[in-house]
């Protein structure tokens, strides 16, 4: 696994003889924790993933489902789903034609409505949904949640919950 | 954003009138956690990238030149890397040509070693490295890092790092 935000050892050598380097280089304990969260955020996708294969869904699928499902009408603006999922349009795109043909969303036009297209969840789409919930459930609590204390669980969201507005406060500017 | 791994909202109507769903649901707590970690990591891509974007580098690219460069002679076989950088081979494949174009990196066949081709760091690749760290490390600061306290990094270090082996060791045995 890699390190990302380390110096290049390299460089290390190189600069250690110079004065010019001011660049804020993680220390062993910021490095660590870093290194942590990539591989947990890797790892963790890559797992989850891999137990929704039996469902024929990927992750961004599943993702999709809960998304449409938590919408009113169970259905979403294009535009605004690929916001919701932080996705590019076409990529979206892509993704929504996939699902089509597994019947679990539809594409269509709202009529009076000239912004563009929405996706619907199907009856089947709804019905995968509630199938695989509970499986994936079970994923998220054997791999993630389950893994920490109480104490843990409220002590690590509220070291994220700034760190997530933050980004929201970044992606809203972008 | 979605929450992933609640109960859907008609499931959940439609289960308080049986005893049968022995799903093991959420807390409200265990989910703000989840729903916080989803979206940090998400995001957190979402910003790191957007900030290589100047560079010309992809956030997978940044972590191939890190991988290579900490490898002896900077470079690594093909099948190993995939393995370090948690990527399909096919997928791998296609990056290492994109960055193969760009002169980062260099595919070549190792004499004497059948085992298939390596990807080695090239100069230019290495360069591109030292160059665009300091910025990448500054993001990491900046979005991530610096928004914990002293005792925090420690502690969510702390909570990490078995799920992160834990991970690591399901994997191994995929």
């Amino acid at each position: 696994m890699d390190t990302h935000a380390t110096e290049p050892a390299e460089q290390q050598a190189a600069t250690d003889s110079s004065a010019a380097d001011d660049t804020p280089w993680l220390t062993a304990r910021e490095q660590r924790l870093w290194r942590a969260h990539l591989e947990v955020s890797k790892l963790l996708e890559y797992q989850l993933s891999r137990e929704l294969q039996p469902h024929n869904l990927a992750i961004n699928d599943y993702e999709i489902l809960v998304v449409l499902s938590e919408s009113p009408q169970r259905r979403m603006r294009m535009t605004d789903l690929a916001t919701a999922t932080l996705q590019s349009k076409s990529r979206l795109s892509h993704q929504i034609t996939r699902m089509e043909s597994a019947g679990l969303v539809l594409r269509q036009e709202c009529p009076g409505d000239r912004r563009g297209l929405y996706a619907h969840l199907t009856d089947q789409g709804w019905e995968t949904l509630r199938k695989v919930a509970p499986d994936h459930v079970r994923s998220v609590r054997a791999h993630f949640v389950d893994l920490f204390d109480h104490d843990q669980i409220d002590a690590m969201y509220e070291a994220l919950a700034p760190i997530a507005e933050h980004l929201r406060g970044l992606r809203g500017r972008g």
